[in-house]
């Protein structure tokens, strides 16, 4: 498999090799790919590549099992990798593979849909603010939360953004920032903690968010700093939207309680690339995600539509409706 | 005049000489020294400086002006120079040092009794957050928000803090962690959009913040950050505490709308140390302040005693306390 390797952008356009399922978990958990929809796609990929160098039924399960675990909150990998699998379970070696390029061609499908139903929420001339990167980068390709911006765009509404880095490890400047230039989008970098006083200002017309895992409930969990630009966004009455795919709805999981937020090293708070920006000793938490209460969501965006409270039906409708 | 370079720390304990106006107000702009009761003693020793090497009173008085517009949101910066100035005028060459000198040896103490006075408000085993750096290398010695923090530990209250980051200049992760460390308080760096989901969690029980200017209606001017910590607190009911000494209470500014936020240069946010974390051609928005309105502020704590809503009143009596 080759990946693109985000670590290195915006500086460098490199890839990634990856010619085993040990290799395809370290380029995972290294953020070599990240992204919920692209990791539902880089399991099933991960799959039919297990199909072809692990031997025997139960290696090819256990490297599944392995890829599952690589990150634990996004919802989309052990997604991406049960379907790959039950599709090899069913119809033999190929099946995986095929089954993988469905998924990646099918998800490419959704987020221009889910772009369409989201470029409606857009007024002309919005100042959308985002976080992290939810972009072609984080999925199959167009994107969910810039997919929606992208169709916005496309759509003579010409949107601007404010991209929120994203500490600590800056998806925002280094992947949003360089996916808005190559589209020829206009957009403006902002630290984090600068949102709340730029809605405040008025400066702020609606955040759009990716996401990793939906509950039932609506509740979310997306990278970290999402959940204070909910509440900021509540109290400005700035319309928050999540845009994902109904592969980021997990039914399963009934609301952000039964969640598991991976913790990462501390080490990608305290580096920046080479620079060291604390005292040797430091310590440092660095939980990757957090929850955001459905009750803070003013829309669900997906492939099949756009959901709103209450959740609990309006979510479940549309995974029917999916699967349909 | 010899600065520690703060921009430096925390690998270098390094020093910059100031020979001339000049150099200092390079010095003020570019952050060598920074932090709000810091500034309000450089700005006083720094019109001792000008009584030296300036020709003239016209061009101390110009020297002055220029000092105080070096920095314009921190009130302490013209507040300092405004007393060194009117000291010389009234008392010839010597007595702006004397006067810079009293302001400096004031400013310590004030911050030991506003400390005390905090100490009182922090629970034992307190988890303190945090944000920028308001400790002894943002004043004359001991600091305020971290004045706090160290009076509580002194008192024996063992607490710990989340130290908030602080994008861009990462004032907390360079300075307050150093200065917690050479304290011996535990200290954990965080992303300064974790800060949200660790009070959703229930793991910070008070913040406590410094404060760049205080408006004779409670509003707040800080370090671009403060505004969202505010309103999570509210949220999340965790008090909200900002420590200053009175001198950074303006009533001759009414409200919050009164007070300039300095934008500062796009590359700070676009660059860590040696690291571009955005691509080529990126904009960035660097507003280096924002402002928290008083409803959101449980407390102001300064030297003398501690102050609650309606500030209008209670703000008023404490610098008239101080003057008298």
């Amino acid at each position: 498999m080759r990946l693109v390797d985000q670590r290195a952008l915006p500086r460098r356009l490199r890839f990634v090799e990856c010619g085993t399922v040990s290799e395809l978990c370290d380029a995972i958990r290294s953020l070599v790919v990240r992204g919920a929809p692209a990791l539902g796609v880089t399991g099933a990929f991960g799959v039919a590549l297990a199909v072809r160098t692990e031997r025997g039924v139960a290696a090819v399960r256990r490297a599944a099992a392995r890829l599952r675990e690589a990150r634990p909150t996004a919802v989309n990998l052990a997604w991406g990798v049960d379907r790959a699998l039950a599709a090899w379970e069913a119809g033999g070696s190929e099946a995986a593979l095929v089954e993988a390029e469905r998924i990646a061609a099918a998800d490419v499908a959704a987020n221009r849909a889910l772009g369409a139903f989201g470029a409606e929420l857009v007024p002309a001339g919005a100042r959308v603010l985002t976080h992290c990167n939810a972009g072609a980068l984080a999925a199959a390709g167009y994107g969910t939360a810039l997919g929606v911006v992208r169709a916005a765009f496309e759509a003579g509404k010409a949107p601007t953004v404010w991209v929120d880095e994203t500490r600590p490890v800056l998806q925002g400047a280094r992947l949003t920032a360089w996916e808005l230039d190559r589209l020829g989008i206009e957009a403006t970098v902002i630290p984090d903690a600068l949102a709340g006083s730029l809605m405040a200002a008025g400066r702020v017309d609606v955040v759009v968010v990716g996401a990793d895992r939906i509950a039932a409930n609506g509740d979310v969990a997306n990278k970290v700093g999402t959940y204070p630009l909910a509440v900021l966004a509540r109290e400005h009455d700035v319309p928050f939207y999540v845009a994902a795919p109904t592969s980021t709805i997990d039914l399963a999981t009934p609301d952000a309680g039964a969640v598991v937020v991976e913790e990462r090293p501390p080490e990608e708070v305290l580096r920046v690339g080479r620079e060291r920006i604390a005292p040797a000793g430091a310590r440092a938490l660095n939980l990757a995600f957090d929850l955001t209460p459905g009750r803070l969501v003013t829309a669900v965006v997906t492939e099949q539509g756009v959901a709103r409270r209450p959740y609990g039906r309006s979510l479940a409708a549309l995974v029917r409706q999916a699967g349909a």
